[in-house]
């Protein structure tokens, strides 16, 4: 089914102003940013009409770098090259595939380490609250301004998926269909306490003064990102992988005597080399705000609301957002599918099962 | 099945000291302390020929005060006054059942916060490294001075569960029945995973000062227990309790806004102000090392090679210790049985749900 195609093009972000001082934008708070910034990506040709365009929207540490590759020597491509491109399920043949790094982010688009044009300086944590609602208004403007005039689909996983459900509910006429994959309507209790203790991981170190840090508090980020990958794996895979395999020699004084301890330790240290910590308190917090009902009435009536033929995919073994929040959006939409992807890799199978995401989402595309 | 009794007894816990600079205790590291006192509690008489006894094991930040009130005035029995005492599972009329504080705790027995005999300070963060095979070995000291026999059964969960197994491996002939509850034959390296995050909350606050602290490091506490309670609990039961309810009105502004996070901001609080944190750090260390098969074997014919009875209790959400791992316990040891308990509760379960756990142990042993 999936043709195995050479894809080696280089692909440039590219950089827009959505929003200036003389137009600002106005969140859903109340509070407004005089400048709006946002760094995206494409992939393939959008047609004349403006009706071949597929919106990837990404989770809470992923960038607008979807598919291809930086630059010649670039050995690992973007973080969802397995479904972008010709052939694949997103085929860029024949979509015209957007991808912004979303309002909060630190990959360039407006958040808290822009500078405040109001100020002169950072924003940092005086960066105001934001919601999915406005992360999606700010795609909306994107994509006006791309000429979008209606998106095939609205694709994403995690906090990507709550925007593709916003998207649904927001601009019904817009979207042709939407594939929330491993999310919820609402924000879960359990999923606000796992966030609250990595914010608090955050807010413990000293280094994070309040925002006020010239060096990122690392420990502190880097213990928020060791509470994330715990719920973003599984039980199941951690035993396969790990189980009780140790590091070195048995030598009960490390802290790190198991692998899997190493490994936590290692993707802590990987996550606060590469990301900003006001950003991982913002973005998180607008994860915890992520309701669909939020000033509309029920939930179900929301959910019911929504036009678009919906694709909502679960995973097997997520603890994060397990099947059932999944099975429920699909019990309202009218026009929803579930599908089930069958992986040990928990929440994160999303960037790890190509296999099975290119035949879903293809099948369900060519029904269109 | 169970009757209603008044049950305001006054429990004293009581002290003994088990080992001396003369008579050390060689922990199976090959350290040893120079001194091991135990603090226990006791319900029921034992019977001249000392069999019909019964052992309580606690799990991570329990006490030996398991039934009973402490003084005439006391408003909370002991944590499993709902399974202890007349009529009830492990009825006190029939049972002489014993509850200590498990060594490394510090609630009264040799941990981190005891004075190390030899230097005359605390030991702190020096405290050696111990086992739940060294837990075991104290407890069967403390049986052999109080002139027990012979175990009727052993009961426990969690960590208290792990020591339940390895009273059946360690002493065959010495246990009549075992009663190992959410625990697993070795620590799963997904708990391993959640420990490690635990810690790293403890060693990183700058107030643990490497262990040696005079004020409590309560804020790195407070967040190991967070991280703890999201685990002890399941989505189910945040989903139903919780749900998007608020504190107060909505204040985007505020960490805690929503009811899940000053539920979590509480229980971590309320474990600063009464557990220490290098004790926090040992005893999770000691459930990483928990391996019935270490040294012995193939963990398979570890668990076949355990004579006694066997009741492994899971619960259907416990997401810590899904029910699988007791399933497989089951799976080997030779007389076996799997009882799984219909809760919301998760991992904490073994301290709500009495009445199934009265109905289910209280079936079991009849059947002795």
């Amino acid at each position: 089914m999936i043709a195995e195609v050479e894809h080696t093009e280089i692909v440039q972000s590219k950089t827009i102003r959505l929003c200036t001082p003389q137009q600002p934008f106005r969140l859903e708070s109340g509070e407004t940013l005089a400048e709006v910034t946002v760094v995206y990506e494409t992939y393939g040709r959008l047609k004349e009409d403006g009706t071949n365009a597929i919106l990837i929207c990404h989770a809470l540490t992923a960038d607008a770098h979807a598919a291809g590759y930086r630059h010649a020597d670039d050995q690992k491509p973007g973080w969802w090259h397995g479904l972008i491109g010709e052939g694949k399920a997103l085929d860029t043949r024949e979509y015209f595939v957007v991808c912004p790094n979303i309002l909060g982010s630190c990959y360039g688009t407006t958040g808290p380490v822009s500078t405040n044009p109001t100020t002169g300086v950072p924003y940092r944590a005086a960066f105001p609250t934001i919601t999915v609602r406005d992360i999606v208004r700010v795609q909306k403007l994107l994509l006006d301004r791309l000429g979008v005039q209606r998106l095939t689909t609205v694709v994403g996983s995690s906090l990507g998926g709550m925007q593709a459900l916003e998207w649904g509910v927001m601009y019904p006429q817009f979207c042709e269909t939407i594939i929330p994959i491993s999310t919820a309507a609402q924000q879960p209790a359990w999923c606000i306490a796992l966030n609250t203790a990595a914010r608090t991981a955050i807010m413990n170190d000293p280094g994070w003064n309040n925002g006020n840090y010239e060096r990122q508090p690392e420990r502190g980020l880097a213990l928020a990102r060791m509470i994330g990958m715990i719920s973003y794996r599984s039980p199941t895979e951690f035993d396969e992988r790990f189980g009780r395999q140790l590091v070195d020699g048995p030598s009960l004084e490390r802290e790190n005597y198991f692998s899997v301890q190493s490994y936590l330790c290692y993707q802590g240290n990987k996550l606060a080399a590469r990301f900003d910590a006001n950003t991982y308190l913002c973005l998180t917090r607008a994860m915890d705000l992520h309701d669909i009902a939020h000033n509309r009435g029920a939930v179900d009536n929301v959910l019911r609301s929504i036009r678009a033929r919906a694709l909502s995919i679960g995973v097997s073994t997520d603890v994060r957002y397990p099947v059932v929040y999944q099975q429920r959006i699909v019990g309202q939409i009218p026009r929803a599918r579930y599908v089930e992807i069958d992986s040990i890799h928990g929440h994160d199978a999303f960037l790890l099962e190509f296999g099975q995401l290119n035949a879903v989402i293809g099948s369900f595309l060519q029904r269109a």
